[in-house]
């Protein structure tokens, strides 16, 4: 049905809101300027904080991130990944993660072309 | 781990937020009803937009659109594909991607199903 | 471009929002406490409701639900799966549904570490 044509990834990356301009930016400069942003939250492996708020106590798991999705053909995977790494680095814990997916195929709605032309 | 089954696929189509009534309903009728929404905003390949607003100049770099992500396994993805692309068009700029990502298993909650008979 | 490796999986669940505390608990237990959560709304394979509101009638064919992702590579995919099918079960229409998707490589941003130690 699908035939997997791994010359297409989708390269997702949970990231802090606060690096989201940064990321766009360091993006159009490697050449893959195209995206979709969700707004999600989430946990990673860290312990879970406890926090006061008018003198209560409680805890917080969930944390607000930006999720960025970026299919890409042309430009190099790698170097999609690296420059959403470098843009999204702080160094302290909550960085997020990259992932990448295959994507077996790709049609951009507004003139009907499929595969890596679409992308 | 996962064995790709590409039997089945999320098809994932980021498009203009007008035309979700019109892809459910070609959904639908294309026979995969079951769909997953999620408001999301992006950019495509064209040049960042400039915009008034109370005599001000300010920069559209991300336009709301809508996720629209259905799994298949008994419609055919192209007819599913076909479907969204022109339920979805209009012709101008904008108008939006389909992806096709393999699924290696799939699990209805309610009834423990895996496989194509989950989707 | 990307190499599929299977060690590493997206596993996607959009369940019940009222199920997400119960899920996370489970994921937890299940050595996967790491996820990113979406809101997101959509519809199954049963038919349109209506429903009644200050005497008018109209269709509701969205519900509300809430989209888990974990990316999993330590933990076996299922006992990930069977964590969310049972903390996200209750029997009812509409309980949801688990998609596994293929991963091809993982970043941790923080340390820069890739493949299943960035999971
Ligand atoms: N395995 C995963 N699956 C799904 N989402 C993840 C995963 N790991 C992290 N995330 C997402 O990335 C966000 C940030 O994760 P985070 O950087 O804290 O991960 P971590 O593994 O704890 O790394 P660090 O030690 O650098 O904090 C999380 O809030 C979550 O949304
Ligand atoms: N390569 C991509 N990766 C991720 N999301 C994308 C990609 N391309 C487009 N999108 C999403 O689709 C939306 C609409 O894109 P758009 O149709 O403008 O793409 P385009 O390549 O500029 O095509 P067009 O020339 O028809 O405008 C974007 O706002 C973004 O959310
Ligand atoms: N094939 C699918 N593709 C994408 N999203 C789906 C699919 N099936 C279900 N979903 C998502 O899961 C949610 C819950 O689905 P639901 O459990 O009602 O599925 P169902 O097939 O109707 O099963 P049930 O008979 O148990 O109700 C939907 O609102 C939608 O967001
Ligand atoms: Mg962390
Ligand atoms: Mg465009
Ligand atoms: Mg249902």
């Amino acid at each position: 049905m699908t035939n997997v044509d791994t010359d297409v990834a989708l390269v997702m990356a949970v990231i802090r809101p606060e690096k989201l301009a940064d990321t766009k930016q360091a993006l159009a400069n490697a050449g893959a300027p195209s995206l979709t942003v969700t707004d999600v939250s989430g946990r990673g492996s860290q312990p879970v904080m406890t926090e006061q708020w008018r003198g209560e106590e409680y805890t917080v798991d969930l944390h607000q991130k930006v999720k960025v999705e970026c299919v890409v053909a042309d430009a190099p995977v790698d170097d999609v990944v690296d420059a959403i790494r470098e843009a999204a680095h702080t160094g302290e814990s909550g960085d997020g993660k990259i992932f990448v997916l295959p994507v077996a195929d790709a049609v951009q709605i507004r003139t009907g072309d499929s595969g890596t032309d679409a992308v």
